[in-house]
């Protein structure tokens, strides 16, 4: 074990989590890595909530993205999160969210590390950092996950390290390892292909920052992997059909440009949906590698994939760590500041599909909020993405809960993405592409191709009585959330009858 | 006036422009200079609303930004519009885009271009490109802006070119003409610094493209200087205080970091703040250069500025076209593209500081729509800077026409800016710092801070029983836009008796 600390001088720091994690005091901001469940902390923040159950203290918490282990669940369980951010995913964290007990930030993920270097958020006082080893000189190397760590670990005035041996020695060279430069010095990032790397294999740390070392041997948790079902399926479809016709119509080539995929069940379906075409020499720039990544390199239709980390199957897991020989030149791992700036993936030309909550007649997206209130999880990297790619997709299905809700509406109850943003919207019923469209043209679109048809009329009703009374963006304000009110009076977005609202 | 043709092959394409519009079909899309009121074509467009009011004529229209001499006016009118965009800023055409007579497309001011060259947009049949001359190889020294003339110039089919003798030819070495190069091969843009110069000084044109020349002497439209009253002045204070404070706390220096102002009084009026300021070698990245922009080269406050554009008075105008020589070293004009793309403005660390219609509690902000449905001028150039500047500020007044429209609300009737994207709020009230806090915590701050006495106890009585339903983001749905519709009805937001409301 100790073997993984070759800075011999840093053997004196292991101990327990419970005794590092008195390293933190109460008031204190801990950045921890770990994105979307990979690479986070597995030892600390769980001691953490165990001090918080005997004891008051209360931190700020900044991550990569979300937290594996239901720990933000056990941390806002034992009262110690004060603040939250830059994204979450937990549902007892969301409740208490929600009920005011803790305050949120939802951030572009890219922006969090920015915010943190140019001092326009309050500085780390303790970084806790999961590696798969500690170099010669003191650097980490980190496991999954690349997230804010490199902020983190520049930043923050002490450093924890998880070392867990359940990850291979061998994740090193998987990690591009880059910062940008500080104001008013910053230089290019020299970024020009998703498989370009420009930065370190380790995450450069002063030796001298590190109170702590804990040895841990938990895999991060799983993905939920979830068959397509009939929904997921017809959005896929509906995605690879607009680009053979993007192809025909020579405005794409058959390698398309490099795809961004938000995590979840539709975006697993459409790469997965890629295994099946005609389309080859794929590569990814993105924030997350799900299973289908692995899957489409395994099928030889992918090439490269960049991203921030690594959040599979077990299964999938396994696969890739046990054999990083075969997929370590096959992807990279970046910083979030570098995997979604906002720069790169304008400049090299992304496709961004991404899910909604709900978007409205005119294609503005609701990506986080239910009802317009009650934070689900956050906006994450979709407005990093959505804004500068070639092509912003977002996908919801038309309608359900027995098809009492509605995810095509006359005005979104919270808007993450404005219209300028959206270039493609697809339902399960059908794709509208927006691209050159006025607003009263793009309503009449979505319309026509996206909305259930039990809510088809009803909202044709709306556009219309709102054109009569003008406007470049036709609205009846008065109307606007007229679906959202009756759902929550009556558990159905639908005007009819009870009897129908049961069929 | 011939030697302004130096590639002589085209002197023969010289006629009027009565002619030259024929070259303009039914149907056609026509890309015209002109980004502000600079740099438009005077005498094309002009021929062509002639044409409108006997022939039935419609054209999409996309130019840079908006143009001067009421020429949009003048096509809405003779009815020669049938799509238009990225932007305008006119009354009658913003009155038939209202009646929904004429389509809009209200774009971020970068992304025009990129969805002309990507294929996006349809293509433009025919440029109109304003020139102070044509070079030896037939390439165009353009005028006061840049906009997308380049893009036009490239992607047209043909082209016709207006040689404004107004313009002296000493306007040469004032642009830096650079483009992107085509996916998947696009490279970085190398600029680090607002003074780079990366391009050339002409924009390239294949002379077999030019169908007409025609010549003119008119002058941009004067922009309107208003002199600064109680509000901007008060607006401009707080945010100079804010920055003295910043340097204070160490977080910016006493040369800022390079600035963004939206075109208007505020932003004059908070550029005329720093002359009588300690902050010196300033510099600015922004896409318009008002007035204030020369004033404070003339005071020796600021080094450099980058623009796509010169707005200014008529003053002005003489003033900078008048003496080159003293001033061709201070700023540089760009492609819009370039001078508002996202990765340059994250990577030069703007600040940004733009105008608001209305923003809510939440800091969400409406810079387009009034009552939610009706146009202003479009959301511009705004989005590109917020979303990546260093700092995003909007400033707006807290309330007008009598304080019977407050301008800070329960929701804002239409989101161009999330809360995400701003950092800053200022009204003639104050200003509200809304960096490291929650929802509800801005909420607070901005009630606190930014509201008109007359609306604060509504405004805090809205928050306190939306906080009381719960939620991220407290809200009252069915009364969210209240305020707008008692606006509708009573021509007063405020509550109050009939007495009050003319107080």
């Amino acid at each position: 074990m100790l073997e993984r600390i070759r800075l011999e001088s840093l053997r004196e720091k292991v101990t327990t989590a419970e005794d590092a994690v008195k390293i933190i005091k109460d008031g204190m901001v801990v950045g921890s890595s770990g994105f979307t469940k990979a690479g986070d902390s597995k030892a600390i923040l769980a001691a953490l909530a165990e001090r918080g159950k005997t004891e008051n203290i209360q931190v700020t918490l900044m991550t990569g993205a979300s937290l594996g282990h239901g720990i933000d669940g056990k941390l806002a369980d034992a009262n110690v999160l004060k603040k939250r951010m830059p994204f979450q995913a937990d549902p007892i964290l969301r409740n208490k969210i929600n009920n005011g007990e803790i305050l949120f930030i939802d951030q572009h993920l890219s922006e969090s590390a920015e915010l943190l270097h140019t001092k326009n958020l309050q500085n780390i006082d303790v970084a806790v950092i999961e590696a798969a080893y500690i170099e010669r000189d003191g650097s980490i190397v980190p496991t999954t996950s690349v997230g804010n760590s490199v902020t983190f670990a520049a930043l923050a005035k002490k450093v924890i390290i998880e070392i867990n041996t359940e990850v291979p020695e061998e994740v090193y060279g998987i990690h591009d390892i880059y910062q940008a430069e500080d104001y008013p010095y910053r230089n290019v990032i020299p970024i020009v292909a998703p498989w370009n790397k420009i930065g370190r294999k380790s995450i450069p740390l002063d030796p001298n920052k590190v109170e702590a070392i804990v040895f841990t041997n938990k895999k991060d948790s799983p993905a939920d992997i979830t068959e397509p079902d009939h929904k997921t399926t017809a959005i896929a479809k509906h995605i690879i059909e607009f680009f053979e016709n993007e192809v025909q119509l020579k405005r794409l080539t058959d390698r398309l440009l490099p795809l961004q995929a938000g995590i979840g069940k539709v975006a697993n379906a459409v790469l997965t949906g890629f295994k099946d075409s005609n389309f080859y020499d794929l590569t990814m720039f993105s924030e997350v590698l799900q299973d289908s990544t692995f899957d489409l390199i395994d099928s030889g239709k992918l090439s490269f994939a960049s991203a921030s980390s690594i959040t599979v199957s077990a299964e999938c897991y396994e696969r890739v760590l046990g054999n990083l020989s075969k997929y370590r030149e096959k992807f990279v791992l970046r910083p979030q500041n570098i995997s979604n700036t906002p720069g790169l993936i304008r400049r090299l030309g992304v496709i961004a599909i991404n899910t909604a909550i709900e978007f409205d007649i005119y294609g503005n997206v609701n990506s986080t909020h239910i009802g317009g209130t009650k934070i689900m999880n956050g906006i994450g990297g979709s407005g990093d993405f959505a804004r500068n790619a070639y092509l912003s997709i977002f996908v919801t299905q038309a309608a359900s809960k027995e098809n009492k809700i509605s995810h095509v509406l006359p005005m979104v109850s919270h808007t993450d993405h404005t219209e300028h943003d959206v270039d493609i919207l697809v339902t399960d019923i059908g794709l509208a592409d927006l691209r050159g469209l006025a607003p009263r043209e793009r309503a009449q679109k979505i319309i026509d191709n996206c909305v259930h048809p039990d809510y088809k009329e009803e909202l044709q009703s709306y556009f219309d009585r709102a054109c009569e009374r003008g406007g470049h963006t036709p609205h009846l304000l008065e109307e606007s959330f007229s679906w959202h009110l009756r759902f929550s009076e009556t558990g159905s977005m639908k005007k009819k009858t009870t009897e129908e609202v049961y069929n």
